[in-house]
């Protein structure tokens, strides 16, 4: 699948099939994280796959109870090892290095007609608790991924004209 | 070109031709940061695009001296909106905002032949000042964008068993 379809066709799934997600496909999402890359080629991550019935129920009730997290087969939760790293330029590295690898799952997973939804609104302790994570790591999103069982809606965006200038 | 091809391809392009992006791939680029997630689907961004031969020197000046960016016939300037929003897991969602678009375009990118480069390192205020943005406003990123000029190295990765765990 192009790249430009798939950026396209990739949308929050938020109903997914209880379907197993084949290890193959699995993998090349994951390999697509591998490769991304970081400030420095640090490389500051961890993922972290949960797929224990148990676990991805907590993980839902610890993200505001959105039930729908724990139907996905997995969960890839973005780890990074050093919330502490800012960039010369203010911006905290931790989270522009995990997105990025995150983002270049979600279109991977979309490439081997798996869904994802970036996941934000959860607790950090309450997560981590759940997952055993060292207090000096953050994670940055949750990530559930399984293949879709609801309908495309139409994607809202504002026009190339409101949100591009020139100088 | 599918997915994993451009996932696996993409490098940080230090060198580029004097050519310029034909306007049609250029915005093609644009238009994978359009499409791309946002928190609350709120697309708290704007994109500058500098092709101002003086302004893209200054730039490079402001970016720690990488003379290369002034190499490049456009500079993309990623700008978060809302700098002060923050999701409930305690991450800034701008920087991750921002950074998702951000790669949607790096991969649009080399689906046309083009590359980038990720540039963290510079100076917020000294860039504001360059393209008189509000004060508000928080750059993420600069994304110099053109054809490579340069050979592409191996990529240096760490394994997936060093970076991947399962609960």
């Amino acid at each position: 699948m192009d790249v430009q379809t798939a950026i396209r066709t990739r949308r929050s799934v938020r109903q997914y099939s209880q379907d197993a997600i084949p290890e193959e496909k699995l993998k090349k999402v994951l390999e697509a994280g591998r490769l991304a890359p970081s400030a420095h080629n640090d490389q500051p991550w961890q993922f972290i796959v949960v797929k224990d019935e148990d676990k991805k129920k907590r993980l839902a009730e610890a993200a505001a109870g959105q039930s729908f997290i724990a139907d996905a087969p997995a969960i890839i939760v973005g780890l990074a090892l050093h919330p502490e790293q800012v960039m010369s330029c203010g911006v905290p590295s931790y989270a522009v290095n995990l997105a990025i690898a995150l983002d270049h799952m979600t279109l991977a997973a979309v490439e081997q007609g798996l869904g994802t939804c970036w996941i934000g609104a959860f607790s950090q302790e309450e997560v981590k608790r759940i997952l055993d994570i060292s207090g000096d790591h953050k994670i940055v999103a949750l990530l559930p991924c399984g293949f879709p069982a609801d309908e495309p809606l139409p994607k809202t965006r504002k026009s190339l004209n409101e949100i591009v200038s020139y100088r």
